[in-house]
């Protein structure tokens, strides 16, 4: 039950569909397409099976080896097929086992290139919707693939995809799911729409030996880490071995080789003064939603006398996006500890959510606040 | 300035000074005594410094190289000295490293073997305090050591421990620290107390796939952590690789080689629901602080209902510190993720804090919530 790459992130789970498409494997891809009720985890939940072993999670690892098991007649058949658990019964097995009331539906599904692009596109930072036939009119496992710059291309007929581009749209841009009932005088069909969010990009701009904790953190929970280093003799990989890439560049330059979007967080860390106020009033420039400061609120009350003498405004919308003491009141001093706190507070901000105890919140422990989907 | 041993937890600070007892080395324990202002650790911090290298961390790296350039006079002269390093101003170069407004006051004194009993006690599991002495009529560096059973030991004199048992006493409880004057007819000096707390326990139930993240990440955080399986198979510590205990054990029996006691955290994940509902209503009979159930809520309320059938009372008290679903509401729901918003909850309660981001709390950041130490 315990398996060594059950626990990996999406984007590893993407990578390795890219890897078996490659080696042209015979792979089966298992994706979660409903849930009712609750379970560990969400719809557009991944795991790919290859010769009998599982990469990814479905669920706390009850089902994984039940889906396993199916994955050689998938081969065989070639084509797509559903499977449904029901875990509510608490009488049965899997209500026992899941510890969890929900009814799990999972699409199984021979690995093929058509998928390629999605993985390609995602890991390079790109937002992908995937929409597939479940029901209907059509064959199940069809599929169209949504490009927020292109729209659809692939299988589904103009009528669906017609219907679906708005919907898919919004999936997309917030990495959610839903199933949906498409009805038209030319078909009607069930799809399962599935947004794959390419994973946030956190910088961390320093250089000091609390960098490396925050790293190897953010990594752990998805994020595409970036360590922006202003000390050019310290801007290599074996210093910063987690980190997906290490730049050294200069206060005024950090704009040059990376992009700061809106699915960019920051984290400064330089404990320098001047490095530090350079750099935070470049970033307050680009449309980065978190600017995590290192130090006590005092040094950045300095910071904005600085800057008000020198003339950078600071609005109130900077002052909401500005962090500083940086992280979440976890307490702890420890360099671990500090870097945990950073962590949290980067993928609450990047999550959108109100770091409390979910026991204190209520409500489905999914749900996205701005808007309920597949509950 | 990146040095492998900088970010260890306080944990392994004390066991490589329990090491570098047995092995007798030459070796200079550094320990922070003071902060005005803010700094990035707290007074109790300590580095080691054998051979020129340190191992534990005072500051984000600034200071280290320079405590470690005294080492070699402290093995020399035989005897403690104080250093204090100004990092308020910002036009030299620790106030522009340290990016902080802290003047931080250092003792460095040679690791001598007084040292061991409060080693191998707080890494056994007990509080112990440290009182120095940093002024005054009595020499520097002349200890006494408390236990919260016994009292002092060491070379005080008696008119100082008086004084000092009280606080000393609600120090240790607190793992907190504080620098105090003692005056009396018969002398006066100024102390530096240290209230240094065993790592506290977190006890993972369960043995599926998603423990392990929750053992590694509450490693980090510096738990000591035993995990607890009912399938007598998997209690081997090559599943659990980081856990510091495993055992095999049954609900009922759960107690009998683990101490639940308040300084104890304990996380139910079998997603066996019987399991959990067995393990979690012997739990309750036990003081400890923390008691998190994963699975939704409605599953909680399953359990809630069988309590009554069977005459089991959760009372007001039990049901705050039972936190299902648990962990803090960061968003996300890969393992990891789960496993991150779990380990910052257990965290946040461990140091009785509101988890709430630090930017919004005010105050300083090092502040406990009952009672301002050091500040």
């Amino acid at each position: 039950m315990t398996e060594a790459n059950w626990g990996i992130s999406e984007t590893d789970v993407l990578s390795t569909i890219g890897d078996a498409l490659d080696r042209d494997a015979e792979a089966v891809l298992a994706t979660i397409i409903g849930v009712e009720g609750s379970a560990y985890r969400r719809p557009g939940a991944k795991m790919l099976i290859e010769d009998g072993s599982g990469i990814g999670s479905l669920t706390a690892g009850c089902l994984e080896d039940e889906v396993k098991g199916l994955a050689s007649e998938v081969i065989e058949d070639r084509k797509p097929r559903i499977e449904t658990y029901d875990l509510t019964g608490d009488d049965d097995i899997w209500g026992m086992g899941m510890g969890c009331n929900g009814v799990i539906t999972v699409l199984l599904e021979p690995l093929d290139e058509r998928y390629r692009p999605v993985v390609e596109k995602v890991l390079n930072g790109e937002d992908r919707g995937v929409v597939t036939v479940i029901a209907g009119d059509r064959p199940l496992g069809e599929r169209g693939f949504y490009d927020p710059n292109s729209g659809f291309s692939g299988d589904l007929p103009g009528w669906a995809c017609e219907k679906l581009t708005e919907p898919t749209a919004t999936l997309t841009e917030r990495g959610a799911t839903n199933t949906m009932e498409i009805e038209t005088t030319e078909g009607s069909i069930e799809v399962f729409v599935e947004g794959i969010e390419a994973p946030s990009n956190l910088v961390v701009v320093g250089s000091g030996p609390d960098v490396n904790s925050v790293v190897e953190l953010a990594k752990r929970v998805d994020f595409r880490v970036t360590v922006v280093t202003f000390r050019g003799a310290l801007a290599s990989s074996d210093n910063f071995p987690d980190a997906d890439a290490v730049r050294a560049t200069s206060p005024t330059q950090i704009h040059d080789d990376i992009d700061f979007d809106d699915d960019t967080y920051v984290v400064v860390m330089t404990h320098n003064f001047i490095d530090d106020r350079l750099a935070l009033s470049e970033f307050i420039e680009t449309p980065v939603p978190y600017l995590g400061l290192m130090g006590p609120q005092e040094r950045f009350e300095e910071m904005l006398e600085d800057y008000a003498e020198e003339g950078i405004t600071i609005t109130e919308d900077d002052m909401n996006r500005i962090y500083t003491p940086i992280g979440l009141n976890l307490g702890g001093d420890s360099p671990e500890q500090i870097a945990y706190s950073i962590v949290a507070e980067v993928l609450a901000v990047a999550n959108n959510r109100i770091p409390q105890h979910l026991t204190e919140r209520g409500g489905p422990i999914h749900e996205r606040p701005e808007m309920p989907l597949n509950e």
